[in-house]
């Protein structure tokens, strides 16, 4: 024991914590801006066909096959699936399965999937403690808002340090909408809150495997046991979040509690959730875009092209620099399969990256063509991408926002698209419209949990 | 994103997380040295006696009320109460309630309490899958070598940012425990570590309040969570415990690797494990040891003394500074306290942790004449009392190594009186003595959930 050592601990803050508590306990409804409801409610789409699309993976399945003989009571639903669990392990497994297949929602600033952690544990709470939709939505902003201010207020030291952000922060959203349903007072809300801040999950180490879903559907369910405990009173710290040896000194170099409290209730950091095109991590979605545009407007064929030539951002090459992926997952990480099977096969979507697709000797065969260069002047949200033909000629593309990002959203239209895609095979076609038609509706329901017992397989 | 700030992350290594598995899976009773078994049944006895103790506090109280309607069929005892749980709710409540009096084993080392988190996820888990008490015993020291050895490899670094240890490495200690009982192979335990690795619990911030005794038992039931998601092959990163980005780079600025690999299997961490005479942190045992044996050598009363100068370890009023405690638990963190009631009392048991004592008039009277002065030439097992007295003498005790370390430990004979005092009024008397004979006669037990059983209020 070095006392001295404690003192590399960063400075510490007032009030955090309790500010953040009344403005979760304050929020209402009717304060909401038409704009942020309205990314709620594509939030919530999103979510739910995406924790149906993850549902019969073998990580899910595994999940469920190992925490069943463990459930409580069968209260709440497993999207996409029969078995029924408590709250809190069926939080778990549809925070999981939203997050299976890469193709959540995404706070393009920190990187944060707030959806899984704060839905999961929302939907599973709403189950137990029946709320109308708009108490619904509204307790989902707040959760949202919640995560995605505390990764700004450490982002990007914290990510950079190894943590899986979604989970660190996204446990405080779970907290936040399970503490919102159940009705916490602001005292509760901050010992939830600390509850929360000694949980941090997930390591960046853990990605290309099953852990990496894990981290937010143990986020979810996490926030809920917080909220729970502290519904009855059991206490933490008021200050956990900002004190010296609190959540932000103690996870990251950078803390910024201004991101916090800064126009809490005005500015919405939940508005500016995106929505993914492409079943992988965000950063590999300008090459994608570039290989799908240059494939479309040249219908190329993979026996046409020679070499293909990609400037990116340096990040996509230290998160998906995988030469050689074999399984599905590590395809996900691979920026070489990526554009290789979205110029063959002009998608990207949970099929793309599976074990076949990534085998497949035609993919092998484009993949090894594919020649990305790391460039600093390259944004994250950039890529310039030349296919070099056999004919010698050269096809540019430079893609100065993805599709899917802040500036080129996915239309309501694109998102029931890739619903309707996820849902197939998993929930009768007839179903998954009424379930689509449930969430966009899901300000007019009088039980928000009819969105959780319509997302079952029955 | 900054992608040169993510060169902050230390070194990394290669095969640790492989040796611990490898070390864990092949584990055997026979191999454990006699010293080592010793320890561990004494461990055993200490933490039951502790999780009992425990069981009727508000802490507990809380818990139980609030995981009761969310959990699975109920498997698994919690000590001292009717209720029983399925075996992660059983273990999270056990593990809270063994730390509640801040009274459980200590490996002085690290400050890591390694019984609540080990010791409440084997019981548990041996509940469900029932196993010989050699076994059981076994899978006690490999879960505890575990988290002490992951503690030598980060402390104290780790701790001095902001870590409850206890919970951090803990919850590899459980995973391991649980992972053996559950029979884990080698690949198995590799990923359960990793999933340990993306739950690191608990904050110092949380110190004096039930967050505290929360991080023992989320640290068991995190690792029975991590087991059981491993037993069923949920993958997770091969080196999550070493690599870049891994468990020890992420969490700490000081990685020692080798005191997690040397000699594994041949020396023991666990053989160091203490117990503690005094309900309270570590820190404040030698002032406490001092102002007893000042009490009994001189047969002092409270109206004789007129100060009382202290000498002890910086960490002394860091962690235990608090002047002017209310509840039980800020007495735990006062040395002010801490010493009036050891002066005034002769002991310094949870019954000298209540609101009732912390408040009493005649404590107050004397914990203002409590002056500790900070000394770095004080070992944290040291303290150097002085008693001045109304007449003018001065009583002095200097501390060399306080009651209950690995110089001066407990005889059984003083741990079955601590078992029973803790018991007092929870167990009937005879029912206590069979638990105590109980856990001295794990080695021969047939099914080791005899003990959780005989734990039981009935």
């Amino acid at each position: 024991m070095t006392p001295d050592s404690t003192m590399q601990a960063g400075p510490a803050a007032t009030g955090v914590t309790a500010r953040l508590s009344r403005y979760v306990a304050d929020a209402k409804y009717d304060d909401l801006p038409a704009g942020v409801r309205k990314e709620a409610v594509r939030t919530l789409l999103n979510y739910v066909g995406c924790a149906v699309g993850g549902s019969n993976e073998e990580t899910v399945e595994i999940a469920v096959a190992a925490l069943g003989p463990f459930s409580g009571p069968p209260r709440a639903a497993v999207f996409g699936r029969r078995e029924r669990f408590d709250p809190i392990n069926a939080a778990f497994v549809n925070g999981a399965s939203c997050h299976v297949h890469d193709y959540d929602d995404t706070h393009l600033k920190t990187i944060i999937h707030p959806g899984g952690p704060v839905i999961s544990a929302a939907m599973a709470v709403a189950e137990y403690r029946p709320i109308p939709g708009k108490d619904f939505l509204n307790a989902i902003v707040a959760g949202t808002e919640v995560a995605l201010r505390l990764g700004n207020c450490v982002y990007p030291d914290h990510y950079d340090r190894g943590w899986h952000i979604s989970g660190t922060c996204g446990v405080f959203g779970a907290t936040a909408a399970a503490g919102k349903i159940l009705g916490l007072s602001r005292q509760q809300l901050t010992w939830a809150f600390g509850l929360a801040a000694s949980t941090p999950v997930g390591l960046r180490e853990s990605f290309g495997s099953m852990n990496k879903s894990f981290n937010l559907g143990k986020a979810a369910s996490d926030g809920i046991f917080a909220a729970l405990l502290a519904a009855g009173n059991f206490t933490s710290s008021d200050r956990m979040i900002e004190a010296k040896r609190g959540w932000a000194n103690t996870i990251s170099t950078k803390q910024d509690y201004d991101e916090i409290t800064r126009d809490l209730g005005l500015h919405f950091e939940s508005a500016l959730n995106t929505y993914k095109p492409f079943a992988c991590g965000i950063v590999l979605h300008p090459a994608i875009d570039a290989a799908i545009q240059l494939r479309n407007a040249n219908s190329l064929k993979a026996d046409q092209i020679s070499r293909i030539d990609l400037r990116v951002h340096p990040l996509v090459l230290e998160l998906t620099g995988q030469p050689a992926p074999m399984t599905g997952l590590e395809g996900k990480f691979s920026v070489y399969h990526a554009v290789a099977v979205a110029l063959l096969q002009g998608m990207a979507g949970p099929k793309q990256f599976t074990a076949p697709v990534v085998q497949d000797p035609a993919v092998l065969a484009l993949r090894a063509k594919v020649v990305p260069t790391v460039d600093a002047a390259i944004r994250e949200d950039q890529a310039d991408m030349t296919v070099v033909l056999n004919d010698g000629r050269r096809l540019d593309r430079f893609i100065q926002h993805a599709v899917g990002s802040v500036e080129v959203p996915m239309t309501d239209r694109a998102l029931e698209v890739k619903f309707a895609d996820l849902a197939d095979g998993i929930l009768p076609q007839e179903q998954a419209r009424r379930l689509i038609d449930a969430c966009w509706s899901v300000e007019g329901l009088k039980d928000a949990a009819d969105i959780a017992r319509l997302g079952r397989r029955t």
